[in-house]
C-alpha cells in the first residue's frame, strides 16, 4: 500500500474516534521523570522544624469531641481543654507508622489503584453545590447530575478513580446523600471511589456499603475506599471530621488529610509560614489516624490557595500556589507518605481562556510534582462551585496529555531513526518514511476536543471554540455510556442495607449494624 | 487606622490599576529555582553522540551559498557539491568560541538584556502574516499592526525585548518592510530589538541602523541587534539565512540559530531522532559563526512542534513539544550555551480555553526548563499565523505569573510569621493580622485581566468571558501610550538613511555604504 493511500485509509479510521478512547481497565499511570523541586533539602528541614515549633508551642484546637483530646492524652501529647500540644518525637513516632503507599480495591479488580510512590491517580471534581453547561449556564446540582458525572468518569480512560462528591445532589435530603452517591459509585462504575465525611454514621454507612461489595476480610488487607478528612485551618480539626477520621481508622480504610487553606485567610499571607501551617496540620491528622490504628493508610494531603488581596476572593493557578504545591510534595515524600494535591483548577465561571492558563498551570505542575492522588483533575469551575460538564471533557484532554508527558523520551536505536535518514537524507520531508510509517500509530498524543483545523476549515466547519465543541463531547459519551455489570445478590443486599437506613434517618432511629 | 478601613482603602487604589504595571526600566527575571529535566546525563551523551553521528556521517546541505561552502572547507570539514560533512573534534573546536552569556544593548540603556545563565528574556510574538482580534476576526496584518504591538510591547513590563517581525506588514512592499519594522521598533520603543534576515542586504541595514542609534565601537563590545537564523530542516541551510548570518557574524551582533522543525515532517516522529537532529543543525549554525567571527555571541535555538498525524496540522502544546523542550534546554546546558525555545503556543485560532490551555502548557515549562530567550511569549494564535490583540494581553498575564514563580520560597523568620500565630490563634483568620497587613502589597500575584469575581456579580457585570476583557484592555492600552524620547539628530539621520535606501530599492540600485 502506497503512503498516501495509508495516511487516507487512517485518516477516516481516525476521524471515527471522536471521543476519548474507552479501555476495560485503566492503565496505571506512573512518572517515569524527575520530579520539579523548588526547596534545597534544607529548605525542607527549615519547613519541619518551623510545623514541629508550631504543634509544640502554639498548639491545634479539635473542637467538640472528646474522644480524640483523650487518645491525644493517653499517647503522651499535652491537652488542656480543647488544645493539644504535641512534641515532635511523639508526633513521628505515629507518623512513621502510616504506610509510603497502598493500593485500593475497585470493583473491577483491574481497576485497583496503587497510591504512592512514582504512581499517579487522576480523580474527577469533588464537592460542587452547583453544575453548569453551555446550554443551561450555572444551576443547584441534582442526583442526576452526580449520575452524569459518574458515568463520564466511569468512562474516562484517563482518570483512575470515580472520586467522591462528584457534585452535591441537592433534590435529595441531605441526610440521605451518602447513600444516593455510593449507590451511584458502585453501580455506574467499577472504578475505586471515596467514603462519605460529613456524620460518623455516614462513615459508618461507607464502610458497610463497601463491606458488601467487597467482603470485610479483603478490606483489611487492603482499603476499599479513602475518604477526605480536611482541617479546618488554621490548627483546628473538629467532631466532624474527626469522627469520621476515627470511624474509617478502625475500619482500617484509607485516609486522605488535607488541610484546606485559603493563604492570607486560614494562613499567614507568606508562603514558609502556610507550607509549615499545612505540614503540622496534615501531620497531626495522620498522627491521630496511626493512634487509633498504626499502619493505617493515610495520604498527606495539600488543598492550598490564596485569597486576592483586591476582593478576598480565592485565586488558582497562581504562582503561589504553584511553589506551595511542588514544595508540599517535596514535605511529603520528606516524610516517606503519598500525597494529595492539585488538579485543574480554576477561578473562572465558564471554561474560557482564564479557565485554560489556569488550569494547565495547574495540572502541569501537579504531576511534575511527584503528586500521587489528584483529586479535582476535571471538571473543576468557580474556584470549586461549579462541576462543569464542558470543563470536565476539556481537562480530560490535559490528562491525556500529561500521562502522556510522564513516560519521558524513549532513546533506544530505534528512535533515533537512522533509517530514515539514509531513506529522506537532508532537505526532504518524512511523511512517507519507513520509519514514519512504523511509528505512525503511537509517534504522537492524538487530540479528541482540542482542534487543530486551520482557520478556513475552523470557519467552515461552525466557528466553534473549544467550550462548544466540548458541548457536542459529554453529550456523545454520556449516549455512549452503558453500566459494567454488577452481581445480583451485591446489588440486591445494598438496596435492602440502603432501603433500611432510609427508614432510620427519616424516622430518627439510631443506626443499627448491618448483619450479612 | 483600623483594618477594614484600610483594606477599603487599599481596594480603592486597587481598582484604578485597571493595566498591567508600566515601569520606566525592565526589571531582569532571573530564575532562582531547579531547573527542570527530563534526561539523564547519559541521556544528553547519547543524543549528543547522535548528533555528531548525523553531521559526520549523513552530513548538511547548504544550498545556493558557495562561500559557506568553502569556510567550512578552509577550516577542515569535508565538502562534496553542496554538501558538508564535518567531525566531532573541529565542530566542537568552533561551538566552544561562543560565549556562555551575554549582554544586548538596548536604546534605553536601563532596557539592557542578558542572555544566558538563569536569565529569563521575554520577547512577542514573531512573523504572523495575520491579526486577529474579537471585533474583526482574522485578517491581513498592516504597518499600523505593527505599530500597535510594537505600542504594546514596549508598555508592557514582563516583555524584556521589543522582538522582530511582531506581524508582516502586508500593506508596503516586501523588499521596503525591514526598514518600516526597523523605524518602528527604535522609534516606538526603547527596548532591544530584533534585525532583519530576509536578505543579506536587510541585514546590512539592520547593522547601519543600529550604528546610527548606538555607534559602531559600543556595538564591537556588545551586540546591539539579535537575529533569527533559521534551519530549513531536515539538516539543510539556504543562502538567505546563511547570508544574513554572515553579515551578522562579521558584525559581531547576536546569532540565534534555531531549527525550525515539525517532527513528523521536517524530521522522524519519534523524539530521540528530532532532538539529535536539531542539536546538530544548530550547532552546525553555531559553528559556522564562530569560524567567521570567533566569540560573537550565539544562542541554541529550538523551535519543535510536531504535526497531528490525522490531518498534517502542526500542534502545540503536546507532551512531546514538552519534552523537547526541557531536553533541548539540557542539551544548550551541555555545550554552555544560551537556550531559546517555548513561548505562549497554540494551535487555537482564537483565544478560548484551548489555547489558554496549550499557551500555559508551553510557557511554564519554558520557564521551568531554564529558557534564556523566549521569542513568542506573548500574542501567539493559530499555530503562529496570527498575532492576537487579545491573546497577547492574556500572555501577559500568564508572565507575570510565571516571573513570580521563579522568585521561589522565601524562608525568613519574617516569613515564618510567628507574631501573627500568637496575634491569631488556632481557628482563626489571619485578614487583619498585622504581618498580613505588613505583606498585604507583595504577598501575592495580583491579576489584571483573569478575573476571581463570583458568577453573581460577573453576571452583574456582562458575564465576560477573557476574551472580552482582555478585548477592553488593549485599546485601554493603546489609548495611553506615549512613544519613549528619541535623539533628534538620531532620527533625523535614520530618517535620512531610510529615505535613502527606499529610493535604491524602488528603482533597483545597489546598496551603497552608509557613511556617517
Amino acid at each position: 500500500m502506497s503512503e498516501p493511500e495509508r495516511r487516507s485509509r487512517r485518516g477516516k479510521e481516525r476521524r471515527k474516534r471522536e471521543s476519548f478512547p474507552r479501555s476495560a481497565a485503566i492503565k496505571p499511570l506512573v512518572n517515569k521523570l524527575p520530579f520539579t523541586e523548588v526547596l534545597s533539602e534544607e529548605g525542607v528541614e527549615i519547613i519541619h522544624r518551623a510545623a514541629m515549633r508550631l504543634l509544640k508551642e502554639t498548639g491545634m484546637l479539635i473542637i467538640n469531641y472528646p474522644p480524640a483530646l483523650e487518645t491525644f492524652r493517653q499517647n503522651g501529647a499535652k491537652v488542656d481543654g480543647e488544645m493539644v500540644w504535641i512534641d515532635e518525637e511523639t508526633l513521628m513516632h505515629f507518623v512513621r507508622q502510616a504506610p509510603p503507599g497502598f493500593t485500593q480495591l475497585a470493583r473491577n479488580p483491574a481497576n485497583h489503584v496503587f497510591i504512592g510512590g512514582r504512581h499517579i491517580v487522576f480523580a474527577p471534581v469533588y464537592g460542587p453545590p452547583f453544575v453548569g453547561d453551555l446550554d443551561r449556564g450555572r444551576r443547584q446540582a441534582t442526583l442526576e447530575d452526580f449520575h452524569n458525572f459518574a458515568k463520564l468518569t466511569y468512562l474516562a480512560s484517563n482518570l483512575h478513580h470515580a472520586g467522591g462528591t462528584l457534585v452535591e445532589p441537592n433534590d435529595i435530603e441531605v441526610r440521605e446523600r451518602h447513600l444516593d452517591m455510593l449507590l451511584a459509585h458502585i453501580t455506574l462504575s467499577d472504578k475505586a471511589f471515596m467514603g462519605s465525611v460529613t456524620h460518623a454514621d455516614n462513615a459508618r454507612d461507607t464502610v458497610t456499603m463497601s463491606e458488601i461489595v467487597f467482603g470485610a476480610e479483603a478490606m483489611q488487607a487492603n482499603p476499599a475506599t479513602i475518604s477526605l478528612i480536611n482541617a479546618s485551618s488554621p490548627l483546628r480539626f473538629d467532631d466532624r471530621m474527626f469522627g469520621a477520621l476515627e470511624v474509617y481508622a478502625r475500619a482500617r480504610q484509607g485516609i486522605l488529610v488535607t488541610p484546606f487553606i485559603i493563604a492570607g485567610a486560614m494562613s499567614p499571607s507568606t508562603l514558609a509560614a502556610t507550607l509549615a501551617q499545612q505540614n503540622a496540620e496534615a501531620l497531626f491528622g495522620i498522627c491521630y489516624a496511626q493512634m487509633l490504628n498504626p499502619g493505617v493508610p493515610c495520604i498527606y494531603g495539600s488543598f492550598l490557595a490564596n485569597i486576592d488581596m483586591k476582593s478576598g476572593a480565592p485565586c488558582f493557578g497562581t504562582p503561589e500556589d504553584t511553589l506551595a504545591l511542588y514544595a508540599g510534595a517535596q514535605m511529603a515524600r520528606y516524610y516517606r507518605l503519598p500525597f494529595r494535591s492539585g488538579g485543574n483548577f480554576t477561578a473562572s465561571r465558564i471554561p474560557d481562556a482564564q479557565a485554560g492558563y489556569e488550569s494547565a498551570g495547574t495540572i502541569w505542575p501537579t504531576v511534575q510534582a511527584g503528586t500521587n492522588f489528584v483529586l479535582h483533575a476535571a471538571g473543576w469551575l468557580e474556584g470549586g462551585l461549579i462541576s462543569g460538564y464542558e470543563k470536565f471533557v476539556l481537562d480530560l484532554e490535559m490528562l491525556g496529555i500529561v500521562a502522556r508527558f510522564v513516560e519521558g523520551i524513549s532513546l533506544s536505536e530505534e528512535d533515533f531513526a537512522w533509517d530514515a535518514y539514509q531513506e529522506v537524507g537532508p532537505g526532504n520531508h518524512f511523511l512517507g518514511a519507513q520509519h514514519t510509517m512504523r511509528h505512525y500509530d503511537t509517534a504522537f498524543y492524538q487530540h479528541v476536543v482540542f482542534s487543530m483545523d486551520n482557520y478556513e476549515k475552523w470557519v467552515e466547519e461552525g466557528s466553534q471554540d473549544a467550550y462548544k465543541r466540548a458541548n457536542a463531547l459529554w453529550k456523545r459519551m454520556l449516549r455512549d455510556y452503558e453500566a459494567p455489570p454488577l452481581d445480583e445478590a451485591i446489588a440486591e443486599e445494598l438496596n435492602v442495607f440502603v432501603e433500611q437506613r432510609r427508614a432510620e434517618l427519616r424516622t430518627g432511629k439510631p443506626r443499627t449494624e448491618w448483619k450479612r
